[in-house]
């Protein structure tokens, strides 16, 4: 396994996030690198997720994968550990999300992140703040998992408005918990109408093969 | 039913939050009210727990609700339906957090708030940003549950230092998680040597008694 970097992040004094995100989002699209920025809940199971993901997509890509947590560096060693990609992970100072300054000062310190076709951030567990920073990602991917409960759209309602497309994990627990499947699609898409929704479960893999597939279809189009 | 009122909380002008907390902890002292601040992810049971606790405390206390969400009545509607005491939703504004002024804010919006023994906050559903401001509360609260994994601890460590007791919820379906009970404990106390903690169950109501007995031992004290 390899030594995993930290690196400490600052928020940004610009007061012009958006200015800043879209910038960076050109400079991505002019190196040809797809930047995902994943978001969920606290222990939803984004890693898990993250870790098959990149499985299935190392041969045909270069992945780097950056681990914002406001402490310990958890998250980047199974990242590392699971899929031997190049992983950092991001101390954000106690920050509740990344704003798009963050985001470049965690990119910038990879050692060639134009190398990168895919760079994936993995940002704080939080469904609020995060929500409100545009990182200058390509694609926002949220988690939503099973024992969270299907009302969660109704409750944070710029999570789901941002989100390109959301994941609802952990469905083999779907038995377990009062967790209404369709009621979770209708909630998802009273928010977002247009967001892509996808079942899975990264405890057993189900379902992964399709997101996979629709993230290089994103991808793919990013890139040409 | 009752009609659920919405109160909309803004966003302190006031510098000095730890100013204003203690202000306001001062008049509950005086009043005899304990206030009672819950604190989790979205979706670990909040709710729920908080709907078991309050049938077990109602007969002996006059208790008042504040279900704060950035969107939606949903808690506060459950809660006036599954307890039948007095339930307010608070909105705050698209903020993560209540900081001691908008908590006032919903005291002050109760009709005669002095009159309860025990107001309990429902803080938003966030294990970063609620952690970072004293909202006057007598004590703090902490649910983290089962398929949250037992790592939090480790990656949000303010909310588990500024949590003065932590209930492991969702403990009926640890067969189906990895989740090391002993761990996630061990990981609490590295964060807050002196937290009490509790395994429960809200679906069965499994340790909730012990919770209560707790509770009216701290109510107790605060009020005497």
């Amino acid at each position: 396994m390899n030594e995993i970097r930290i690196i400490e992040v600052k928020q940004s004094v610009f007061a012009s996030n958006d200015k800043r995100a879209n910038e960076l989002r050109d400079l991505l699209k002019e190196k040809k690198t797809f930047l995902l920025n994943v978001m969920s809940s606290p222990g939803s199971g984004k890693t898990t997720t993250l870790s098959l993901i990149i499985n299935r997509l190392k041969e045909k890509y270069r992945i780097g994968v950056m681990e914002a947590d406001i402490d310990s560096d958890v998250d980047a060693r199974t990242i590392s550990k699971n899929t031997g990609v190049d992983a950092i992970q991001l101390h954000t100072g106690g920050m509740c999300h990344l704003d798009a300054d963050m985001t470049r000062q965690g990119i910038e310190s990879f050692e060639n992140w134009a190398d990168y076709d895919l760079i994936i951030l993995e940002n704080v567990g939080n469904l609020v703040c995060p929500a409100e920073f545009d990182t200058g990602a390509v694609r926002n991917m949220c988690i939503l998992s099973v024992p969270e409960g299907d009302d969660k759209p109704l409750k944070y309602p710029l999570m789901f408005e941002v989100s390109n497309f959301v994941l609802i994990n952990k469905i083999d627990v779907l038995d377990y918990f009062d967790f209404d499947i369709e009621k979770c699609r209708e909630n998802i898409r009273y928010r977002n109408p247009m967001a892509d929704i996808f079942e899975i479960c990264a405890k057993d893999g189900r379902g992964i093969d399709d997101v996979c597939e629709y993230l290089i279809k994103q991808i793919e189009e990013w890139r040409n």
